[in-house]
């Protein structure tokens, strides 16, 4: 991945600040033919956009997606299809609230990437976090939606399974029910502890750290490839690359460490339409190629750095300073990561489609008796 | 990460299968100048050398590197000097015992690689796991000797920290007693009780999983660059691509998830060197970016999936099976990777080095009064 | 190169269509610290501006850049800089003239593109030429300013040299003059031939070739590198990948096959600042890399497709039709050309200059007493 | 392309210098299935080979080639195939004449790339050139063999079409005759000409450029893709990377800065196979698209700077001095480049392939009536 462009085929370039006039993506490498309109990318913004509970931010942005590019409409059929030339998309900032900055301006903020933009550039917009805001993460999901048109036959799904220290039990966990709170809470039951604590958390003007599942059914087997193309190096390159991640596991992941072979190595029998698995340890990918079973990863968030405790840090002058981080924040990130790391998912996978059907034509070999 | 290169600017590429004649790696650009010779090499790679206790694989390699290409003894000077040029190093397999495949030839190892490489490919070099092989590693490790070289005050350092669900605790770690055990512990006391597990384990026909940690320390404030060229986004790729690697964290990792944002946020103080810090929960990047202080990261290693217990599976024909792994196995490949993590985040950070050289010229802007 | 991308560390990425509601570009890469604004990139594309003689296109477009993203304007500094980040700037289409498009909507143009987009993607948007527009290289003019002010030492000028049959006489070259007429000329003596070619070519509806020259000097010797990444080899790509370019040479090009060994190489005396050339048949590039003398490079257009004679081809349909080509076009494509030659060498010497500093630290090795 | 990989998804990495123990390349991304082994690829290596007639070096190299990797000769099919994975050949060089090199190991070459590498690096390995020496080409024809194999309905065919002064009549071009001389001279009447104009060069120890072409056939339409992925950009960085090539043409090249819009755009008719063009002068590319005419392109090599005439020069501690160069040289570099052309060629055209098949699934759109 470059600085801010990733994926290989299906290529995603990124831009824009915090508090500038807009931000946006250029895809590059999209197939021809696939319909797309503002209303098929607008829908997932909106899933992802903030101001919409009391335990996000309240800046109040529409994140409106305008396509500048790669589009057309042809008169002879019936809607707008891409091109396979670059799709541009931007998203005005609007409310972008004017405010004095003088304070932090030359703060470093603990916990922010404020210093190690100094330090790396010598130069940073401070306003609103600049590069380093999650606004960012729009441009993401506006790729994402791309993403998940040129791989139609891929469900992918992300759930919150853990908000501070209260996990939802594994066995209990329900993809079909996260759109009925406001958590994406794969649990209805863990819906009012995760409440009372948040509750507790923005009322102290603390923050508190999440972990997000995400799960892709309908990956066909034979997606990545050895050796530094592996699927789950790509994914653990793109999770990571969000804001506040600090930690990627595939499958079992770090539970893997505690297991016995016999316990991790997933079984195989024949089914009906191919192999089919007795578990999935794995999450799905075997040497760093798809296996056909769901891929499963996990991604641990930091608490947001902006809390209202003074905390002990040093400005651009070498001063020791104490700082609180005012403003609209997030008492948790890791919530209004899911549609991001969804995003994430789908732009790795459909990226991992156009290398498989490069190298091999894109068929995968099926066990069976020999044919012809 | 192309399919078997990665890295920007330091670029790796590695070649070569378990049963092939040789294998190897192509370095591109290294800066020049660099003194380097095999004798630079070589001590790494029989730090990973497989054949050294009862608890790795029995298969005997030599494991002796040869520099082929990129390097040049210049008559006026003392030694032996990289020139800028492509470094080709090749390591010739010594010890491929000649044997029966047909047992696995057409089988499907569960937890393997076989049947993920059979979808995509449709044809494998079944032979000692072919290129999935964990012999693939021996080229890292050969590409992290010459990174350690470009950034040579960065010390990097692994450990394992975890065999099976016993762990080391945190509070005991000490990176200066590694070398002091067969397992990269840095707890003496966790020996006898790892040494205890393994044997069972051993005795079984079983294996078990382990966790890895590596901390670079020296490393300077800047290196890595926002949004998906960011140091922890790199490093989570680097290691994931590992083979049996189940998950990546960087500083406190998934513990993060629980902590609270005072907790979490690493505050700063002015030291006589710059900017210290009073905590590294963040290990060492905050926005994708170094921040001076140690780069911590963990990986997990699933146990390995060839093990003696019979296992249900199927074979290319479609037929379902039982099978059993027999052959010259690791119980732990956990242990023999502690090598590659260090290569790996050796190779990310010299590209690190580099790309941060290219953009900024290569200083760190540093808090303090502005001079001139 | 990308598709839609090129460079490698100064990257820049172009979208839009010529009807589209804007075209830009976004650049990567680009170091911190760098004064800019709009008014450093508006003056070059101010030059490649269509409208500006009777011998180009009439399409009135303003091309009125701005800069959404990857510039800051501190407080505390008197300007505007780059961050470091990602430099989005967006050009909108605003002469889109309404007209209708049903003649040339199902028909291939013969000499253009539509044929081969038809058959790659089985979609294209036609108005206007759609992606394939010399409107696209406005984005690249725009990035090529963004280049030039990081090799600020380095000067860049284009000439055409020869349009139709008349070329400029090599000794008459002085590249001096080429503001003070509408052609780019660098010999004031080849004006009125060109006029008088032009107008004669113009009133027939025809259209006619050129060959554009560029020379770089204050190139430091270094930059580019072997063996694929050669500075002829990334100027012969970047130039090739103009509209209408057919042809690239470096230096003397294709009238070296002609030359002895003596007349090629290039004797070297020493100067006062360092090694002097007696010649420059290489073009400034020795094994792909500078040598310090002025990087010299010509590009072959060919005319235009847009003519009024009717031509024989085909439709969507496979039928076989007779097409004129209807609408504002320029008779001479070569001579809008010179910014866009420029534009692109200034991207790929910034470009080297990055990569060489990232391998080198940047320094050039001089020749004299060893030091110390 | 990177310093020494080319290709995007055919992607090809050399490595080696003249006077080391071998040179070889890496190909990463070949399509699984392939039937090859040497025996593919020897052949085009003997073409290639110095030491056969009177006008090329007399370094006498067998370049006898070794596959390490990336084949596998499965027991259940008659032959050895690709397996997806990388591979790596091997050519050991065996005639390095030791000598000695005290004359030119501190002296830089007039013509030669002596002093860009050492201004660049300062240090060389100056032993038959080292990096830059022709041998590295080997490597080059070796991987076009290869591609060769991925895209077999495309037969590809360079010819010498000038020699110094004397060029070939257009009009009398046929490819069919190259094999009967030893100059790849496509018109038989002009081998007389070459041999009196080789015969005088080489007696007075001087050298000569020539020019070679390269004509593909077979390659459908929908190759190559806007923008700066064009199918003649990627070509003419590919073929300029050659050593001593100064100038890339694709179709009418430089001529068509002379035709008008008539004689250079091809007109098309509809024939029993598709769409045929009634002309030639794009050379199969049309906005970066292959056309399905046939692609073609010219290059135009320097002559060597390695001639006998003492050449005035400096050396590395900046003193002027007179250069002869001795030891064993082609006269005419240009004759030994056509294999490596068609190889450059041969892997661009492969490239394409994949990354056509990526982006649309492989197939191209045709004229006709609608179907379905």
């Amino acid at each position: 991945m470059s600085h801010n462009t990733f994926g290989h085929l299906f290529r995603v370039t990124t831009w824009g600040e915090s508090h500038g006039p807009a931000l946006g993506c250029v895809i590059d490498g999209c197939p021809p033919g696939i319909p797309l309109s503002e209303a098929d990318v607008q829908p997932w913004l909106d899933r992802r956009r903030p101001g919409q509970g009391k335990f996000v931010t309240q800046r109040q942005e529409p994140d409106t997606v305008r396509i500048l590019s790669g589009v057309f409409q042809d008169e002879r059929t019936a809607g707008q299809v891409t091109t396979g030339t670059p799709i541009s998309m931007i998203i005005d900032n609007v409310d972008q609230r004017s405010r004095d900055y003088s304070e932090i301006a030359q703060a470093f903020r603990p916990g922010h990437a404020d210093y190690a933009y100094f330090a790396k550039y010598g130069v940073r917009d401070y306003r609103g976090g600049g590069r380093q805001s999650a606004r960012e993460t729009a441009a993401r999901v506006a790729a994402g939606a791309v993403a998940r048109k040129i791989i139609e036959g891929v469900a992918i799904r992300g759930a919150v399974v853990q908000i501070g220290p209260h996990a939802v039990d594994p066995a209990r966990i329900d993809f079909g029910v996260i759109g009925d709170n406001p958590f994406w809470a794969p649990d209805p039951d863990i819906v009012p502890v995760w409440e009372e604590h948040l509750e507790k958390v923005r009322k102290s003007g603390s923050s508190t750290g999440a972990v997000v599942a995400v799960e892709a059914t309908g990956v066909p087997a034979g997606w990545g490839a050895p050796i530094y193309g592996k699927l789950d190096a790509e994914l653990a390159a793109a999770l990571m690359s969000i804001n506040a991640a600090k930690g990627v596991e595939i499958g079992a992941g770090f539970a893997s460490a505690a297991l016995s072979g016999e316990e991790n190595a997933d079984e195989m029998r024949m089914g009906n339409d191919g192999p089919i698995f007795l578990s999935n340890q794995a999450g799905g990918v075997l040497g760093g190629i798809s296996t056909g079973q769901a891929v499963t990863a996990r991604v641990a968030f930091k608490p947001t750095s902006s809390i209202l405790s003074p905390r002990r840090s040093i400005n651009e002058a070498g001063e020791e300073i104490e700082l609180r981080t005012k403003g609209r924040h997030d008492p948790c990130v890791g919530i209004r990561a899911v549609p991001v790391v969804e995003a994430m998912a789908a732009c790795v996978l459909a990226d991992a489609f156009l290398r498989h059907r490069a190298q091999t034509g894109g068929d995968a070999f099926r066990p069976g008796p020999p044919t012809g």
